[in-house]
């Protein structure tokens, strides 16, 4: 893993370079941030020619560090106007990495408006026009690839959504079994790839394996002690997936419910882990499901209907809450076909549930209107204007449609845990320079940060403990953009304990003698550079550290929280000296 | 002029104050940016209860200087998230100066989404509950409140867009006849005072006259004096009124055509003002038109269809060059309509003109289809999810379009002049407080800088000279302020001489002894005022002060200029350091 890969769209060119030596201990989203922020003006437009998108396994995918299989995705994004990285699982990114890619940096724009597949295997690297593509679902585009190339690809593509450059559109990874359901959903990097007219990456690692360790021996051993602990400890997420979520943030009162006006959900159980287990196993579909080879947590599902026909691959938490429960809707098998028209039209499901949430706000439908909310896809299918609005994200419907309670920071919609009970998952999103993301740092209950007061936030007082909450977002922040370096799956849980385990893996893949506070630094370095980046783009409208109106003024029901962090307060998220550290 | 009338919607209540002292010297434009750079929160929704809108005469409106009837209209704009004032015609300003108001401040939201007039007379000012005027358009708005309150009332109002809070909508003044046609038209004011509950403002002056002179009659000479000067100079604008410009600028290669494709249009004779005129006058339409009493230059119109019918009045250079030449619009009754639609939706020609451009750039209708122009009109009009993001303007249609070519700066669309030809006007577009805007400092050849090098701009080469550009928007940007904070319309004309003319009526009103300098430093202060409030609107610390990137990529037809002004260059505009002084 010492090349990159750089294409250049605007003449159809190709190079390979040899990584710097600067970036040998960048991977992920450490090394997509930092090449963003070197090669890319703050102030381009998103879907122009000077923007690119760099794609990067992490610095222990490819090894048999488990749930390493992550793929970052970095660019500056047409939904936020900052930089963003959005990563996926399933099957490329080991393979990318197997065949000694750092990174692919795509950048330019093609003169005629043509389609291309880049095409990745040991021989080296294609471009190939693919204009028969145009129009295709993520599916059929998975289908018509895997039938010319071959099974053993794995697959990176875009949906209608990426062509038509909508703001929301995601990028669509298969998953072991083919399926084009794990998805870099946010930030709208799909309409960054469409710009560029790649429709998809196609990988294949059939040559010798370019991953080297320094220890071999003793990074496996280290690594099937990790894979051991995970498979101890995460049995829950195992059998529930990420939805094991529902039932407990509901109890929590953070549940988004009717577009964020309550916290809780009448039809929660419908829509719980538990209910998807049962559904699930009823008609022969999965849990327990690894989206890439060495995920030992599994929390990955396949969701059949009522024949036993399969909808969908990892139906997932935040799709759940934020197009169930948001919407008012208790019907998984309604989730799951929303979740697929997503994936397949390649759309993020997260913004288009908050979107779908605001027009029922505004009274074009109902809350819990199942029909009318398939009505609304097929508007998104057919591109129609409303479709294009709802497929440009909760923060262009809000303002198509004038409505003030639009959940949104820094135009993207929040993730599924209301910001007033959960707080510190509110200064995330408030301060994150993703915009509010469910990945950057929600902030649950359990040990789970670094500095003294942060090492329990079971005995934060969610209702209160502002700075303790600034404290536990920061920690969280930074040990998550560890992760997405290392191209770890953040279900892994962040701890200081991991961060050392994480440093052992390190030492023994590249030779080195670091600890957890080195990795920590890498997470801190990676923020600011992140920061500086959005401080440089910034525009009137796309950079406020603070959540919506609403959350400060309308009380949450039914606990009646307000979100009242100080803004000051937050400021200090980022001030990383040596009183805040490891 | 010495009452601040502050009308609290939340609670329905209404105060009068006293000036504070700090602001005898302010009025218009200059005293809207201070109050609301003092009152409003930077980084408020501003369509939610933090923004404010501050309504304000000029600092000589009301008296008998020629066109001082402008009146200020300021707040954060929901479309370019910045400070935004935006000052009509009409005879509204010297009623509302004659009654003593210095300003009036909205704030506040009611509770319950009840539409009201706000009545002011020498009385005093009631909240009347007017729901019965909600849907209607201006034209029927302003008919049902003379019906009701006697044609004596100036009517300040808002059509449906702002009741439904597009980001493009207007505020309307009526005119000397009563017809709702000069408009506050930029940056989406009438969606705040929508917001507000706010569906028009009536003032009558049936009282003494409150406008007070520290030597009247010195004042009357002088005003007199300017009157007699400008009747003398501005026989042309009299004439053709603004479209003048049509012919001007398009043999200058700058008249914006097919979505800023060409600089020059095939149909420009047939819209120029030459053809305006022969057809106002076949059709017993009127020219040399005033807006409001004490105008002497007249550039307003009445424009009737061949019947003879009135269609619209004030048909201006900006509109029919954005829905004209811009869309490829050939036809001056088919802008005519356009222009009534839009004042009637209460909606901004420009941004909409550019709009519609950008829907014939993405291939919905073809350049010059008036069909299918009255066809989108129709959707605004109908509030279809299509009409909506017209009515959102010409960065949120690119944006759900997925266009590129977008022409606008801070979320607003550029007007009537493309900057890779007219330079100055594009360096005032991309630095402007205002986002890109037709009254912030458009550069045409003349004698019109302060400075040494600006003072003859006929002998700057527009290909080139850029500093002495920047140098001339810098100077236009200025004394336009000081126009818009004396309620002076700007096609008096800017130079240093007209500030030495509007310091003696200064002098003569307020018993000062200021200077032509004096008053330039007033102009840099709020321009200064608005630059740091929009620094703060962002969180972060700067602003995107450019171009967007097409005018800097693509050679203008037919003369292949770009706009290659330096970023650095133009970073020199708000450097009001001594040596660019007056």
């Amino acid at each position: 893993m010492t090349k990159i890969l750089r294409v250049k769209m605007t003449k159809l060119e190709m190079c390979e370079e040899n990584a710097a030596e600067k970036y040998s201990l960048l991977g992920g989203r450490g090394l997509t941030s930092k090449i963003i922020s070197e090669e890319v003006d703050p102030k381009c437009q998103p879907l122009g020619k000077y923007n690119k998108i760099v794609i990067a396994p992490g610095l222990l995918t490819g090894t048999s560090a488990p749930c390493s299989g992550r793929l970052s995705f970095g660019g500056k994004s047409p939904l936020t106007g900052t930089i963003k990285e959005a990563n996926a699982g399933g099957t490329a990114s080991q393979k990318i990495a197997k065949l000694g890619y750092k990174a692919i940096i795509i950048e330019g724009m093609p003169e005629q408006s043509n389609l291309y597949v880049l095409k990745i295997n040991f021989g080296g690297a294609q471009i190939v026009e693919a204009n028969e593509l145009r129009g295709l679902g993520t599916y059929d585009t998975v289908k018509a690839l895997r039938d010319k190339y071959g099974n053993n690809y794995s697959v990176i593509c875009i949906g209608p959504a990426g062509e038509n450059k909508l703001l929301a559109a995601s990028i669509a990874v298969t998953n072991m079994e083919g399926q084009p359901s794990r998805h870099a959903g946010r930030g709208g990097l799909g309409a960054v790839l469409g710009s560029k007219g790649i429709k998809a990456i196609i990988a294949v690692d059939d040559g010798q394996d370019q991953i080297a360790y320094a220890n071999e021996k003793e990074f496996k051993e280290q690594a099937k002690s990790l894979a051991k602990s995970l498979v101890e400890t995460k049995q829950v997420m195992t059998m529930y997936g990420t939805s094991c979520l529902v039932n407990i943030v509901n109890s929590l009162k953070g549940l988004p419910t009717y577009n964020f006006r309550r916290g809780d959900f009448e039809g929660a159980e419908k829509i719980s882990g538990e209910s998807l287990k049962r559904k699930i196993e009823e008609r022969n579909g999965k849990t327990g499901h690894p989206c890439h080879p060495g995920c030992v947590i599994r929390c990955s599902n396949v969701y059949n209907d009522e024949k036993g026909e399969y909808i969908t691959s990892g139906l997932e938490y935040e799709t759940i809450a934020l197009t169930g429960s948001n919407c008012g809707i208790d019907d998984l098998d309604v989730i799951a076909k929303i979740d697929r028209f997503c994936d397949d039209f390649g759309i993020d499901t997260m913004d288009t549930g908050v979107s779908i949430g605001i027009l029922m706000e505004f009274g074009m439908l109902n809350f819990g209107d199942t029909n009318g909310v398939f009505k609304l896809l097929n508007e998104i299918k057919l591109l129609t204007p409303l479709g294009r609005v709802l497929g440009c994200g909760a923060d262009i419907t809000g303002k198509v449609f004038g409505i003030s309670r639009v959940p949104t920071v820094k135009g993207q919609a929040i993730s599924a845990y209301d910001p007033r009970t959960l707080k510190g998952t509110g200064i995330t999103y408030a301060t994150s320079p993703m915009g509010a993301d469910h990945t950057a740092g929600v902030c649950l209950p359990g040990k789970v940060g670094y500095r003294e007061e942060t090492k329990d936030s079971s005995k934060i007082n969610y209702a209160g403990g502002d700075k303790k909450q600034v404290a536990l977002s920061s920690d969280l922040q930074v040990m998550i953009s560890v992760c997405d370096s290392l191209g770890i799956c953040i279900m892994v849980g962040v701890s200081p304990n991991m961060m050392e385990v994480f440093a052992a893996l390190m030492n023994k893949r590249f030779g080195l003698s670091v600890n957890g506070k080195d990795l920590i630094k890498l997470g801190q370095d990676m923020l600011l550079t992140e920061i500086s980046f959005n401080r440089a783009a910034s525009t009137n409208n796309s950079t406020k550290d603070d959540l919506p109106e609403f959350f400060r003024e309308e009380k949450l029901e039914p606990n009646g929280n307000v979100f009242d962090v100080l803004v000051s307060d937050m400021g200090e998220v980022f001030n990383f000296s040596p009183e805040n550290s490891y």
